[in-house]
């Protein structure tokens, strides 16, 4: 399925060690915007490959990961208040 | 207006005390289902209200606040692995 969605992760990790390799391993499927949130725009075989990644490397008993599915009409009422996300940062840095 | 709508309140906030106050405040609104995302349903008059004391609270350039809004089908589509979500433990403990 070529078609590609938007996907908000988040995560509580235990342990220090898991949550570098798991923030490690969105970074190739999306922007970090806060501490444990990242937000993708992949399709859902590419979804279901970082998935597959974070669900053989999470505990399950101690740590979660939730994944919310956002439409274009809801992706567009989006509210942030407070300090840029990071991914602005960096952008911000490549435009100036 | 009435109608509900479902909220995903993400947030990375800088100060522990400050942290514990928009954690405080959050629990009025939602249910927390990771460390700094809370699940919240409720309407727009409520949610400003929230949002204005969110608001009042956070340093806006240490802080960071994220809404998504999901329509009821965003919603359904939602998906969790691992750990139960923490309002999860409670609705079960109250069940058993």
């Amino acid at each position: 399925m070529k078609e590609k969605q938007f996907v908000i992760v988040s995560y509580d990790i235990a342990d220090e060690e898991r949550l570098r390799k798991i923030a490690k391993i969105m970074e190739d499927y999306g922007f970090r915007v806060l501490y444990s949130v990242f937000e993708c725009y992949i399709n859902r075989s590419l979804f279901e490959e970082m998935k597959t990644k974070v669900e053989k490397l999470i505990d399950h008993l101690e740590d979660s990961v939730i994944y919310y599915f956002l439409c274009e009409h809801c992706r567009e009422k989006i509210e942030h208040i407070g300090r840029t996300p990071f991914y602005l940062e960096e952008e911000k840095v490549e435009v100036v």
